[in-house]
């Protein structure tokens, strides 16, 4: 098994010491004679678990003490919901830019909910990117602006991040924890855990408290943020395993140098493989140059019937889930934080000789 | 550890042939080389995953094809929030039952959606009870009748299950796969399955599907029913690993005779319990006899010191878990599914000695 290379693109690699440390846990933790997945949400021991997640998230992305830090459910797409259900007042309106498909379910989703200005649209742009900062043309009084930050599917990343006068929001899922930010720019910031963080089931929420407590007040109590700030994640029963798991996984990155290292590494990672697509004409990314993703590679190949050779005979070599989404095609490699540097060593190999023997 | 009981609400004790599975799988899941923390929601092992668990739950519960099995997430809080934005329509009443503190928050989410008549209300009741299905007065056209099988913190549920004209919709977290149901008479069953079905952070949801697509248009989609049964549970990204969990319960019930067999032994392990309460006065029952849960056992003792002293001591000798939940106090023993028989009679040993001790 030690020769699988998991490029899924969520529920994605997670840390081999993670997994090992969970699974010698599985059935007794830190000595108790129960498992993580049996204890309750108020015992000691998962409420140091809870404690040390928080602390570990604050420290790796410098979180200040004006933001609350969330461990929720749902996903990113019950964030779709939720943001313009907490930040969205009447008579407002909160622009959106659509960089790609899952900008797309996020303004779906906010247009049943409020008014919602889409103030950029790149989502039709071949090869994909997202939109320039400078492009923007903000509704004055805005509630908030959304972005994007990564498109999974695509392959498009904001490079630098917009400095609206309302607060940014943004969903993070498949790029949380991959580079330095400044927190202090985001209003909210939402993030599935399934990449970059943990298992699927679990979601981060980061808001500042200010617009957390301004949330309409008619909204259910399950879909405030404030409750779940007052709670202090205990509204109702968290997902346990998952923020266990988080964790570990925060605990991992910071044992690695936090996100300093993190960000070096995963932009060495990109840079082979995009060297690797751009070295003949045989690969072509498709994403534009100067928004191509470091955690989800896209690429074509001349036909669909070589893309699929490609997938397959990859696959047959232990390197699985290079499939792009199947709304788009192409190829996808998934490089989240746990990916390690030789396996894209070897993804290069593999294209190359896949090179020599199509090309 | 394996001296330890767990007594444990819920999140609760989960079978160990499961936990021993889940650890065996935990870095490689059936040859692939990956975890399912780390598999793809859509790849062909967690696929099949899903399928099993839906099966295995429609084959317990005798579901038929005209009800939608989902798995989500979000906890039975969320479904206190999405039971009345699905089924409760503007101009229409539902009934709800006051039980105790779940039907209360459920009653109080609901009143923040649309119209609530609270049709019978026992949660001051003490002996704690809840309402027997001839006390109830439905409101004539009621969108529904929401009721709370087991209510986890009193220890009170019922028996016999109203007949209303109107669509049932119970809370059946603490209790769902503990005995045999009428699945006909429901309209909607939601359950977390940090009880007997699983880990927290995932959620049953068993709808009736005529009522799942008459819902209001308006609200937002990750909300619907209807788009969660279009996509098959994914519509976003399940918490693959409590479906994972699931399946494994749900298998070792199948395994082990189905709910014919759990409830038997279910109803032994309480009227063990409820007998070594009953024996002399030193303990006292805290819920109407008539109404006393299979699940859930609560109990007093004359002072808070000396359930204090209980508790410890108990926790000490390895059965953990015992304490009330902080809102009531006193005593609770939650013998869910997946606890043993013998772990009862532990406990009735237990409770025998500290009474000759203290009595």
């Amino acid at each position: 098994m030690s020769h699988i290379l998991n490029f899924n693109p969520g529920p994605a690699i997670l840390p081999k010491e993670v997994l090992l440390e969970a699974q010698n846990d599985l059935l007794d933790y830190a000595g108790t004679g129960i498992s993580v997945l049996e204890s309750s949400h108020r015992s000691p021991e998962f409420v140091a678990i809870q404690e040390e997640a928080e602390t570990n998230l604050r420290a790796l992305l410098a979180i200040p003490d004006s933001y609350a830090v969330l461990f929720l459910q749902g996903g990113a797409s019950q964030q779709f919901a939720l943001a313009p259900m907490n930040l969205l007042h009447d008579g407002q309106t909160a622009d959106y830019t659509n960089s790609g498909a899952w900008a797309k379910k996020a303004i779906a989703e906010a247009k049943r909910i409020g008014n919602v200005n889409v103030i950029a649209d790149t989502n039709e742009d071949r090869p994909t990117r997202v939109p320039d900062p400078g492009e923007l043309d903000p509704t004055p009084g805005a509630a908030y602006l959304h972005i994007t930050c990564n498109e999974t599917i695509s392959g498009a990343q904001w490079k630098t991040f917009p400095n609206p006068e309302a607060p940014l929001v943004a969903d993070m899922s498949s790029e949380i924890l991959s580079r330095k930010i400044d927190i202090d720019r985001f209003g909210l910031i939402y993030a599935g855990a399934q990449k970059n963080l943990g298992p699927s089931g679990l979601t981060v929420v980061i808001v500042r408290k200010d617009l957390a407590e301004n949330a309409p007040a008619d909204i259910p109590a399950i879909f405030r943020y404030q409750a779940h700030i007052d709670a202090g994640s205990m509204f109702n029963t968290p997902p346990c395993f998952g923020v266990y798991l988080l964790m570990l996984v925060t605990r991992w990155v910071e044992q690695r140098g936090g996100l300093a290292a993190r960000q070096r590494i995963n932009e060495e990672k990109a840079a082979r493989l995009y060297c690797a697509i751009d070295a003949t004409g045989f690969y072509r990314g498709t994403a534009h140059i100067a928004h191509r993703s470091t955690m989800n590679v896209t690429f074509n190949l001349s036909t669909e019937e070589l893309e699929e050779q490609f997938a397959s005979e990859a696959a047959a070599a232990g390197l699985k889930g290079l499939k792009g989404h199947r709304s788009v095609g192409g190829l996808r490699a998934s490089i989240y934080n746990a990916f390690p540097l030789e396996g894209v060593d070897a993804l290069v190999s593999f294209m190359q000789d896949f090179e020599r023997r199509n090309g």
